[in-house]
């Protein structure tokens, strides 16, 4: 029988900051392989986003068609680690390295979990780009599922949604997200004589002044209160004498499912103009929600069963490709603890990536009953 | 007798951008000398500010003691030059270079009016640092005049305060200059949670929205209302995911005699730390004013009897080393015009030399009546 750990410290050894490409790949398909499963390996896209290895594996078998979606690339380890973040160490019951929980230890534990099931039918969504621009990652997936006709019932995504206990959280929905980019052309001049010149940052204040002033909605029932940051400004002006010639600043809207990020975009976009300041958005995925049925009462009680937590649906945090799954059958996600995540001497409890794994068979197991 | 465009060009060919020392010094002694002035060089201030070299030049003689101040250091000729920004080159009748107008080309015609009055009781006060810090320039040269017990009656500044035509505005006094740079302090975090963050970004604009929305004053009689601009903004965050820990701004203040410095300092403190904002200030000069009297009405006359021009008395523009004359003496300011300086192709014509040498003979024989 595969052993979780046993894999997933194959698969940090095979450093794979994003985009990863080629050994970490190898080693899963090695792993894949055995157990019935048809492999698909392919790379696209060229730079700067690409290319972009991708991985769809397939294995028939009976009851409803559980697909789990992950990646092997990972954020880069950084510096201060008290070990190497490659080498997979197992130190006081914990290993450490870099997507220990994000999330090589997920797509571990979910390979060690089909094993266990070798009759369920299921497909491995496994991308090389999560962590970078993702321009050729899940999405390709998606089209080249759609090309060989694989439709999932049910989608399970691997993102460590633990926040202090495994299984205290699965995630059924993700707030939408948009950035906007806001630019506000004056006029230089000297600052003894304002006249002659056209000072953007009045204007650029005042838009973000009416900005700070919105209330986008007050959440619901699944979904926090829609949010805007202002992330940044920028006039750059060295010269205490001078009024500068422009001023920017950029903001940062987490929506929930009440908000379509066009509308948001379209809303800025007038109060920018009354101020004759100038947006660019880029609007880097809608809200979506799997609102609780079948599939989260069965993650649910899978997590019940292992841990006797009653884990809760949450919609909080960034967003995840989740967002694109989303599309094509109910989808949530459940795994290990974020804690550690993206930090330095990111790390998982052996005994999580068990309890994950026996998690993840059950959930196997109801899916194909 | 000596020629002020002869003196004029001598002084451009002593390349001598700010700080000056040496050789532009020794091309000003030189035409001092035989005027029976008594010339003191003298050299003070450390890095950074300084080595700065400065000269003082006496002639006891009749009448009221006018002091004409001025400085050979010039600002750098930049790119762009049609000929040599140090040559001093006639063409067209305009004298081309560095300091040209700002203000060699006034020092030199005051040097040839000095000549044509022998009896004069004169002092110049000259600076080889008025471009750059002015840490050791007109402020050390008060202070060796209080050393030395030169106490002078008038003071004529020889800025290039002219805009369309030569003789058509005087100063009588300057808006003072603050520059207040302001700092909010927040909680880094991510945006999908913004409640374990503060964004410091909020308490700027709002409180740079309260700072737009003060009004100083109206102005007055011979001032313009006083003015606050915001000359920068600066959070610097390339993360669109991030809520920043900072955010900066910094203001410019011009304000008229009816404010003090400190005064507005406080007045932007106290609205600075309900936002939770704290401040840096520095006041480069206090606003002052010299009443118009006998000194602007002496000058205007002798503007008139040569031009015919009947010259503003203005308060306008950046401040000048006149802010430290003005509490010795009343101080009024007279030069060249203004279009180019600090410009590429600084030029002044050499009939309005030779205009502004007969206006200010006529001011000194004036002072001496």
């Amino acid at each position: 029988m595969i052993s979780a750990t046993d894999l997933a410290v194959a698969l940090i050894r095979a450093d794979s900051v994003t985009p990863a490409r080629g050994a970490v790949f190898d080693v899963l398909e090695a792993a894949l392989a055995p157990l019935g499963f048809v492999v698909d390996r392919f790379v696209v896209g060229e730079a700067p986003d690409g290319p972009v290895e991708n991985l769809l594996a397939i294995r028939p078998g009976t009851g409803r068609h559980l697909a789990f979606a992950g990646h092997v690339d990972v954020v880069p380890a950084g510096e201060g680690w008290t070990g190497s973040p490659w080498s997979g160490d197992v130190r006081g019951g914990l290993l450490y390295g870099r997507g220990a929980v994000d999330m090589k230890g997920a797509v571990a534990a979910f390979v060690a979990a089909a094993a266990r099931r070798p009759e369920a039918q299921l497909t491995l969504i496994v991308t090389g780009d999560e962590e970078g621009p993702a321009t050729y990652g899940t999405l390709a997936l998606i089209d080249r599922m759609a090309e060989r006709g694989i439709a999932p019932d049910l989608c399970l995504v691997g993102e460590p949604t633990s926040a202090r206990l495994l299984g205290d959280t699965i995630k059924i929905g993700r707030r939408g997200s948009v950035n906007i980019w806001i630019d506000v052309a004056g006029r230089q001049g000297h600052v003894a004589y304002p006249h002659l010149a056209d000072n953007p940052v009045p204007r650029l204040v005042a838009l973000l002044a009416e900005v700070e002033a919105i209330v986008l909605d007050a959440g619901n029932r699944w979904f926090q209160p829609s949010n805007i940051e202002i992330t940044d400004l920028h006039v750059g002006n060295p010269a205490t004498n001078v009024i500068p010639a422009r001023a920017q600043g950029r903001l940062s809207i987490r929506f929930n499912d009440e908000h379509r990020g066009a509308d948001l975009v379209a809303r800025i976009r007038t109060l920018a103009e009354a101020h004759g300041a100038t947006i660019t958005a880029r609007i880097s995925g809608e809200a979506f929600l799997t609102p609780p049925g079948p599939l989260s009462a069965m993650v649910s009680a899978a997590i019940q069963a292992e841990t006797g937590l009653t884990p809760e649906l949450s919609t909080t945090g960034g967003t995840s490709d989740a967002r694109f799954l989303s599309q094509l059958c109910p989808t949530v996600e459940f795994g290990l603890l974020n804690a550690t995540m993206h930090q330095v001497d990111e790390a998982v409890a052996v005994a999580d990536l068990d309890a994950l794994t026996a998690i993840y068979a059950d959930i196997i197991r109801r899916a194909g009953a």
